[in-house]
């Protein structure tokens, strides 16, 4: 059985999650606190960090390096579109994502005011909240300009572009950081993505100490 | 003309310039301070980072991302191997160098020591250097246990995981952040790739008001 370490509001193990889900690959899931790494743990992945994808009796890890293996071996359905271009593109907006958006926004509003609570690290600093909830408005206002174009992020078709994004997204929606009434594309597009079948189980996360809100889980928000 | 937007002491520039000489793309390099952006740059590029690839007209951004395209238009020599593992494996460890190694090593030696004096903003920090002098042994040491069971980093031929590497660490070198007596195995690596014709004009580099080391360029360091 294939196994994926994570922790359920982590960008990098959503977007793999999603990616499963999407190509219909079985896993269990296993929440590991990375943050208190056993020798087990760091055995699997010497970076310390999750997702950690067990696979065939192999470990594997960093999140972009185990979408493109898994699209790889199962290139159905697609997740990289069909020319060197537009894959480019897909690829350029995975990173934007996991660097830009990541430092940005994700850094500042998620990891202050989740990770250091469940880690132990004390309080949310103000200036982080701040810095990150100006920098959101940006990166929604980019990609509500790349959906004016296209039908999703990187061209007319649904790619690890989206899925990335969308990982990002649902962790900050989760705590309640999205202004959905910013722009209307991007909550179509949310929307869109979110009522897909392999959004369910991230969209059944439960985090202690974390309450839901009402509108997360609805596919009407 | 192809034209890539760079500045000369960025690892994320110098993987680029790599992977172009490796499959011999002819490319003018241009000199560009990000951190002063123009109006110009900013439409060639959003994100307001370098490298940008100017290339058949369109702007490419995002190394990584860059080098997959040029790895797909121009496949010969091949800088990513046979096999999906194998594959993982070369992009894995690039994802580990341009993340972990980046934000332990590379942001505490080099961005300290020459970003912050060429963009103004003050002098390094004495935690950061020894945090990334500490932390930059652990990577040694890991690419040293690789290279015990492989002749290149990802498997038995040279890869974007060793371009990505190298390029880091020829940065690091430039400003004499790289103990070459600690692992005989990692020097011979960097012998290695170092002779490579691709490597030439990134040991042509003069960066003004930080002089080349005597071995900076020297093959038989």
């Amino acid at each position: 059985m294939n196994r994926l370490y994570h922790v359920p509001l982590s960008p990098f193990c959503r977007k793999v999650r999603l990616v499963l889900a999407e190509k219909k690959i079985e896993v269990e899931l296993v929440d590991e606190k990375y943050w208190e790494p056993s020798a087990d743990f760091l055995r699997r992945n010497p970076a310390g960090k999750v997702p950690v994808l067990k696979m065939g009796g192999t470990h594997l890890t960093e999140s972009h390096a185990i979408v493109e293996y898994l699209e790889e071996l199962h290139p159905t359905p697609a997740l990289l579109p069909g020319t060197p271009q537009d894959r480019f593109e897909a690829r350029r907006l995975v990173m934007w994502f996991d660097d830009k958006f990541h430092n940005e926004v994700t850094k500042n509003l998620l990891y202050e005011r989740v990770n250091k609570k469940i880690m132990g690290q004390g309080y949310p600093e103000s200036r982080a909240i701040k810095t990150g909830a100006q920098k959101i408005k940006y990166h929604i206002d980019y990609m509500g300009w790349l959906l004016e174009q296209r039908r999703w992020l990187a061209g007319d078709a649904m790619t690890i572009a989206d899925f990335t994004a969308a990982a990002h997204f649902s962790c900050l929606d989760y705590i309640r950081d999205i202004d959905w009434n910013r722009n209307a594309a991007v909550k179509d597009w949310y929307a869109k993505i979110k009522s897909r079948p392999a959004f369910r189980s991230i969209l059944a996360d439960q985090i202690p100490g974390f309450i839901q809100p009402p509108h997360y889980a609805d596919l009407d928000f």
